[in-house]
C-alpha cells in the first residue's frame, strides 16, 4: 500500500475520536471515499479494531493505510495533560500533517486538545498571528462562513483583519463563491457603533487593498437573510452568536412540535405537512454543516462533532477534501505575499493619536 | 387636574417618539390605562395634537396631564446634538422623573438620545457604576430577562456583578419569580472558559453573599430551554445574542412559510395548522416583549420599539407600571446598602497576583 502516500490528496484520520469510534469514522470515510475516489486516508488508532472494520468496505480499504496508535485522548482530558503525549491517535494524526504525509487531519475527539496540539505542532502560517475556527452555516437562500468561533476569546484589529483575509479565501474555496461579501460582525451599521478593535479592523481591511469585497458591518439579525458570505468576529462573540442561532432554531421547531401535539385539528394536518417538515429538517440538518475547521496553520485541522453519525462525519471529511483540492493553505500564503497587515495596523494605531 | 400628580403612580410620556406618534402613543396609553386604573400619565409633546387625540378616550383623558414641548428629537439626530436641548418632548419627559413628578419615563423615540439624556439627567444610583439595558424575552416554558443589551460595549467584572444584582431584582418584580436563577453568559460551563472579567464577576457575586440564586455560567443555546431567569452579560455580547435570537426565529418561520408555499400538499394542510401558526405567532409576538428598560438610574427609562403598534406600546407602559408598583429603584438601593461590591472587586483583583 506504499503508493497511497505518494499521491496528492491525503487526509490523516484520528480514528479513535468521537462517541462511537472507530465505527462511525470508518462508515463516514466509506461514504466520503465513494464520492472522492482520488482521496487517500492515513488512519491512526487501535490497529486490529480499525482493520476489522475496514474489511466491510473493500473499496475504502484500498485507499487506506492504518497505523497503530497505542493511546487515545479522552473527552475529559485537559489539553495541557495530553499536548505532549506523542502516542495518542490524535497526536499522531496531526503529526502526519506536519511531516508532509497528509494535507489535513480530521478528528471527532476532544476539541480543546485537538486545537492545542494542532497549534503547537503545525504552527501558524508566516504573517498570520492567530489561527481561527471557521464553519459553514445555512442562511435563507444559501450558505455562509463565520470565523472565529472560539479559538481566541480576545482579538485585536490585526487578528480580525487576518480572519477576513482567510475567511474570504475559505468561502471562495469551500462555497465556490467567486467574490464573497465579507463583513465584520457588529452591533450597529454606523461607523461609531461597537468596539474599537472592530473600527480599526475595518480601516486595516480597507487600506490593505486586499482583493476582498468588504461590505462593512453586519448585525446578527441580518446574517440569516444572506447579506454576507463571510462573517468576521472574535472567538468569544462568534461562539455566542453561533450558539444563539443553534439554540433558537431548535426552540422554534420545538415550539411548533409542542403546539401540534396539543391540538387535535393540527394532528389531522400532519400528513399534509410531512414534506414541509422534511424539507426544514434537511435545510437545518446539523450533519450537513458538520466540521469546524482550524485555519491559519500550516495544514488544515477539521473537528467533526463528537456525536455525529456516518453522514455527518463524511461531510467533515469532504470539507477537508474540497479545501485541499483548492490548495487552501497555499492560497493564504500567496495572498499574504504582497500584504503587510502588521505595518498597516501600526499605521492606523498612530493615526488615532 | 392638579391632584393627578399628587398620586403615587405617575409615568412620564414622550408623546412624540416613534413612527406614528402621537397616535400610537395615545392608543397604547388607553389600553394600559384601562388595565391600570390607578396609573396617571404626564404627557409631553405637541399639545394641540395630543389633546385632540385624547378626546377620543375620555377615561384616559381623566388620568392625563398634557404639557407642551416645542421640539422633537428625530431618529436621525445624534445624541450629542440633542442632549442639552431642554425643549424636546424627550428631554422634558425625562426631566419630569428627575423633578420627582413621575417615577418612570416611556419613549418610542431615538434610542441613543433617550439613553444619553437619561444617564445625564437621572444619574446612576449610588454605588452603581453603569446603567444597563434590560428586556424580557420568551423561552420554551416561560420568560427570562437579559442585561446589558447595549448600554455598555465594554464591561468589567464589577459592572457585570452590578448587573446581576439589578437583574435579580428586576426578574423578581417584573416576572414575579420569587428566587430567580441568575447566570453569567459565557462560551462554556467550565471555570476556565471565556473571558477574564466573567470569571472575576463570578467570584464577586459568590463572595458578596448577595441574596441571589447564582447558578454560574450559561451558554446561549441553553437560554431557550429556560435554564436561567436572569442572563448577565456585557452590552456588546448581549446585543449580539439578542439579535442572533431574533434573526434566527424569523428565519425558521420564514423557511417554513417558503416550504409550505412550494408544496401543493402542504397548502391543503394549512387549515389544520392555522391554530398552531397562531399560537407560535403569539408565543413569539415581538409586541408582547416590547420595552427595553434602562436600569441603574434614579428613575426608570423605558424604550418602546419605534415601529410598534398600540398593543406593543401598552406593553412597554405596563412594564413601567409593574416596576413602579414594586418600588424597583428603591429595592436596588436597599439591596446595595449592605454590600460593597467595589471593595470585593479590589480584593479579587489582588487575589490574582
Amino acid at each position: 500500500m506504499e503508493q497511497v502516500l505518494s499521491d496528492n490528496l491525503v487526509i490523516s484520520i484520528d480514528a479513535m475520536g468521537g462517541d462511537n469510534s472507530p465505527r462511525v469514522v470508518i462508515e463516514g470515510l466509506a461514504m466520503a471515499a465513494h464520492k472522492n475516489p482520488d482521496a487517500k486516508f492515513l488512519l491512526f488508532g487501535d490497529e486490529p479494531k480499525v482493520r476489522e472494520l475496514l474489511q466491510n468496505y473493500p473499496a475504502l480499504q484500498k485507499v487506506c493505510e492504518v497505523r497503530h496508535a497505542p493511546e487515545v485522548v479522552r473527552n475529559e482530558d485537559k489539553p495541557s495533560a495530553v499536548i505532549r503525549n506523542r502516542n495518542t491517535s490524535m497526536f499522531m494524526a496531526i503529526n502526519a500533517v506536519k511531516q508532509g504525509e497528509a494535507q489535513a487531519v480530521v478528528s471527532a475527539g476532544n476539541t480543546g486538545a485537538l486545537m492545542a496540539i494542532s497549534k503547537l505542532t503545525l504552527k501558524t502560517i508566516q504573517k498570520i498571528h492567530r489561527p481561527a475556527i471557521v464553519t459553514i452555516m445555512p442562511h435563507r437562500t444559501g450558505r455562509y462562513v463565520m470565523l472565529d468561533l472560539g479559538a481566541n476569546t480576545e482579538c485585536d484589529s490585526l487578528n480580525l483583519s487576518e480572519f477576513a483575509l482567510m475567511g474570504n479565501i475559505f468561502a471562495r474555496h469551500a462555497l465556490g463563491i467567486e467574490r464573497p461579501r465579507v463583513a465584520l460582525l457588529n452591533i450597529g451599521a454606523e461607523e461609531m457603533k461597537g468596539r474599537e478593535e472592530i473600527h480599526e479592523a475595518a480601516k486595516i481591511i480597507r487600506r490593505a487593498r486586499l482583493d476582498i469585497d468588504f461590505i462593512g458591518y453586519i448585525e446578527p439579525h441580518e446574517i440569516p437573510e444572506g447579506k454576507a458570505d463571510v462573517i468576521v468576529t472574535d472567538g468569544f462573540t462568534g461562539n455566542i452568536a453561533l450558539k444563539s442561532i443553534e439554540g433558537t432554531a431548535k426552540l422554534v421547531v420545538r415550539l411548533m412540535k409542542d403546539a401540534v401535539k396539543k391540538s387535535f385539528i393540527a394532528k389531522l394536518g400532519i400528513p399534509f405537512m410531512f414534506g414541509v417538515g422534511l424539507s426544514i429538517k434537511k435545510a437545518m440538518d446539523p450533519r450537513l454543516y458538520n466540521g469546524a475547521m482550524l485555519v491559519g496553520l500550516n495544514g488544515l485541522t477539521v473537528k467533526s462533532h463528537g456525536g455525529t453519525d456516518a453522514l455527518g462525519y463524511s461531510v467533515a471529511v469532504e470539507n477537508a477534501v474540497t479545501l485541499i483540492r483548492q490548495n487552501f493553505v497555499s492560497s493564504i500564503r500567496e495572498e499574504l505575499e504582497n500584504v503587510d497587515l502588521d505595518a498597516l495596523s501600526e499605521e492606523i494605531l498612530y493615526d488615532s493619536y
